[in-house]
C-alpha cells in the first residue's frame, strides 16, 4: 500500500515544531507493510493545501494522510479547504455539538463559539471518531485514493490511528514485510560493517541499513524471503554477540533493567557529569524499582567527598576525574545503597574544563560488585549533551554486559 | 526569501529517523526572515528526487536545500542525480581525494573505494565546504532559483549552514521579521488566552501563535509593525508576569541555573519519580556546577530513609508519596549538602502503582530554605514520561521563582 503523509502546520514550517507526527505514522504504517513515499508539510493555506493534493493525487497513492489544522481557532482551515477540494457540502451537527458542550463543562468552561466548526459534518465521506479530543477526522474516497483527514494534537491523532486507521490498513490485507532489527553500542559504524564483512560479502538476498546514532550503530535487514533473512541476521548475530543489546526498538536501559529483574539483582548510580541523565534513562522503564534503589548526583567535589566518602586524599593525588575517583564512586554507591551493582561516572562533560592531560569528553565508568571494581576510560568530543548521552550509553552497557555474565 | 526544503532519505520514510534537520533549517531561515513553503521528504531514488525536483521549481522558489544522500555507501545517489537533473558533466578531484585518504589514514583506516563518489566535483555550479565530514555539498543556480544540496548528518549540515549557506543568505539582504517569544509555565493553554483577553481583544496589528507541550505555552507574536509588537508583548507581559520564564528559545533550567548564579546561591535535589531528569536538565546547561552540587535519587524507600534520613515514622504515617515526605527530603538534601536551596520531588510516575487516595499521577514537590520549606501537590496522568517531565519542569519553576525574590 502506497501512503503519502501531508502535514498542515505554520509550527512545522517555522521550525517551533519538529515534525514527530510524521515519524511516528511512518514508523507504524512501514511496520503494517505499507511504503511511504513522501512526506509534505505546507502551511494553514488555501492554495497551499489544495495544490499539494492535487500533486499528490497525481501519482494514486493508495492512501493519504493529512494532519493539523482541524481545531478550533481561526488559523485551522483544514476542515473547510477539504471539503472544498472534494466538493461535498456539510452540515452542522447538533447532536455532536451538545456532546461537545457537555464536555467542556464538565471541566468547568463556556464552550467557545469558534469550536462551532468542528461540529461540521460532510454530505459525503465520512466522519472518523476522536476520543480523547474534539476535533474529528474525516475519510473520503476519490477515485483508488482514501483521504484521510486527522488533527495534528499527537495524543489524538496517536488514539485515531489506533482505534480506526490501523484497523482500516489491516483490513485491506497488507502483508508485514520481514524485517529484522540489531541494535548494537561500542563499537564504530565502519569497525561494526568492516567485522560484519564475512556475513554481508557473499549474496545474502537481504538489504542491510546502518543507522548510527549517538547511542550506536542500529542495523536493519529486509528481505522479501524469510529463510534468507533468518540466515543473515543470525550470522550478523554470531559475530556480534553480546555487542547487540536488543532486537527490538528498545533503550538499553530497559535491557538493563530487564535483565537485574531477571536476576534478581539491584544497582545503585553515582553519577557526576551525567548529572542524573543514568537514572533517569532508568526511571523510564515502567517498573524499574525493582533494580533500581537510586543513586547519587556528585556534581562538586565536596559532595564526592561527603556525599560518596570519595577520600580527599583520591581527590588530591588523582583528581576528581580520574580512574581512582570513579573506583571509589562505585564502591562506595554500592555499599551504601546496599546494592549488588554500583556504577559511577566521573568525566568533563565540556564544552568548557578540560586541561592538557585531561581534555574535555575524558569519562571514566566504574562498576563496582562486592569487592570488585573494573574502570572504563573512554574519550568522547567536545559537545555537552552529546558527551553527557554517550557517557550514559556506555555506562548502561557496562552495567549490562556485567549483568549477562552474573 | 521563498525556501523549499527537500530530505532525501529512506531512513525518515521508514520512520527510524525524525527529520530534525529540517526543523532546525526551519527555524534558523525563519529567524533570518526567510518563508519557508514547503517541506518535502522523498525516498532516495531517481525519479522520486526527479520528480520533487520538478514539481518544486514550477513555483519558483528562491532557494531550495536538498540534504542527505551523500553518504558514500550505494544508497547514496543524490550527487549523481542532481547532477544529471542539472544537466552538468562531472569529473575526478584528485587533490580532495588525496586530503580524504590522508584523514582515513590518521584514523588508522585504509580509505574504502566507496568513497570515490565523494571526490566528484560539477563542471557547472559550486562545491560547498565540509570542515567536519567528507561528503561536500554543492549549489546550482537554475533560472532564478538556487540549489543547494547538503549531506544529511546533522553535525555536517548544521556546520556547513553556519559557514557557508546562512552568509550566503544574509548577503541577499533579507530583512528579519519582527518577532518576540514568551515562554510561560504553569498555566494551562485556555487559560492563557483568557488571561491575556484584554491585551488580545483589541485591534493589535500582531499574529498570535500558541504553542503548548509538556512544558507549558509558547507565545509567538509577530508583526510588519516593530511597535506594535513592543506594544502588545509589553502588555501581555505586564499580565501574565514571572508566569513568563523566558523571552527566548531556552529551558527552564538554564533560567535557573543563571538566576542562582547571580544570586550567588547554591542548591541540590532530592528526587524520587524523576529519577535523574532534574539533575540532568540543569546539567545540560554549561556552567551549571556553579550553583548545582548535586543531588540524591531516591527510588526506593530505603533509600529515602538511611540516603536522605526521612524518617521512618513519617515514611509509616504519611507514605512516600506525601507533603511530609516531599517536606523532609527538600530539608535533608538541604542540610546534607549545605546548600542554600534543597529542592525535592515524591510522585507516582505510572503507569501502575496508584491507589485511590494517591491516584497514578500525583506529586509533591518540596523547596527548602534556612528554615523553611513549602510543598505544592500536582495532579498529572497516567503517561509516566510525560508526568516526569511535566515534574520536572513546575520543580525548576518553583526554584525558579523563589530564587527571582531571593
Amino acid at each position: 500500500m502506497n501512503v503519502v503523509l501531508l502535514s498542515i502546520g505554520n509550527e512545522i514550517l517555522a521550525g517551533d515544531t519538529v515534525n514527530t507526527n510524521a515519524s511516528w505514522i511512518s514508523k507504524r504504517l512501514t511496520e503494517l507493510g505499507c511504503s511511504i513515499k513522501i512526506q509534505m508539510t505546507v502551511p494553514d493555506e488555501q492554495n497551499s493545501i489544495q495544490d499539494a493534493l492535487k500533486s499528490i493525487l497525481k501519482n494514486n497513492p493508495d492512501l493519504v494522510i493529512t494532519t493539523g489544522g482541524l481545531g478550533p481557532t481561526e488559523d485551522d482551515i483544514t476542515r473547510e479547504v477539504i471539503f472544498d477540494f472534494v466538493g461535498t457540502g456539510y452540515e452542522f451537527d447538533e447532536d455532536y455539538w451538545k456532546n461537545l458542550k457537555q464536555r467542556f463543562e464538565r471541566f468547568g468552561f463556556d464552550i467557545p463559539e469558534s469550536n462551532r466548526s468542528q461540529a461540521l459534518i460532510p454530505m459525503q465521506g465520512k466522519v472518523i471518531p476522536n476520543s480523547v479530543g474534539s476535533a474529528r477526522g474525516l475519510q473520503f474516497q476519490i477515485d483508488s485514493t482514501t483521504l484521510i483527514t486527522l488533527p495534528g494534537v499527537p495524543a489524538e491523532m496517536k488514539s485515531m490511528m489506533h482505534e480506526s486507521i490501523i484497523p482500516f490498513i489491516r483490513a485491506q490485507g497488507v502483508s508485514t514485510p520481514n524485517m529484522k532489527l540489531l541494535r548494537t553500542t561500542g563499537i564504530p559504524e565502519s569497525t561494526l560493517i568492516e567485522k560484519i564483512e564475512p556475513a554481508t560479502a557473499k549474496e545474502h538476498h537481504c538489504t542491510i541499513g546502518y543507522y548510527p546514532s549517538y547511542y550506536g550503530v542500529d542495523i536493519r535487514i529486509t528481505s522479501d524471503a524469510q529463510a534468507a533473512l533468518s540466515r543473515l541476521s543470525s550470522e550478523i548475530s554470531d559475530i556480534l554477540g553480546h555487542s547487540i543489546y536488543a532486537v527490538d526498538k528498545i533503550d538499553i536501559a530497559e535491557v538493563a533493567v530487564g535483565l537485574a529483574v531477571d536476576k534478581g539483582a539491584t544497582f545503585a548510580a553515582a553519577e557526576s557529569c551525567t548529572g542524573g541523565l543514568i537514572g533517569h534513562r532508568i526511571t523510564e522503564v515502567s517498573g524499574s524499582s525493582k533494580a533500581f534503589l537510586g543513586g547519587v548526583v556528585a556534581y562538586s567535589n565536596d559532595v564526592k567527598q561527603k556525599g560518596l566518602g570519595v577520600q580527599s586524599s583520591t581527590l588530591e593525588k588523582y583528581g576528581a576525574v580520574s580512574a581512582e575517583t570513579a573506583e571509589e564512586m562505585a564502591e562506595n554507591v554500592l555499599s551504601e545503597f546496599q546494592a549488588d551493582y554500583g556504577l559511577s561516572v566521573t568525566g568533563i562533560a565540556g564544552p568548557t574544563g578540560g586541561t592538557e592531560d585531561k581534555p574535555v569528553g575524558i569519562v571514566y565508568i566504574g562498576l563496582a560488585k562486592k569487592g570488585t571494581v573494573k574502570v572504563k576510560k573512554l574519550q568522547f568530543g567536545e559537545h555537552r549533551s552529546r558527551n553527557k548521552l554517550r557517557t550514559s550509553q556506555a555506562a548502561l552497557n557496562m552495567l549490562r554486559l556485567a549483568l549477562i555474565h552474573e
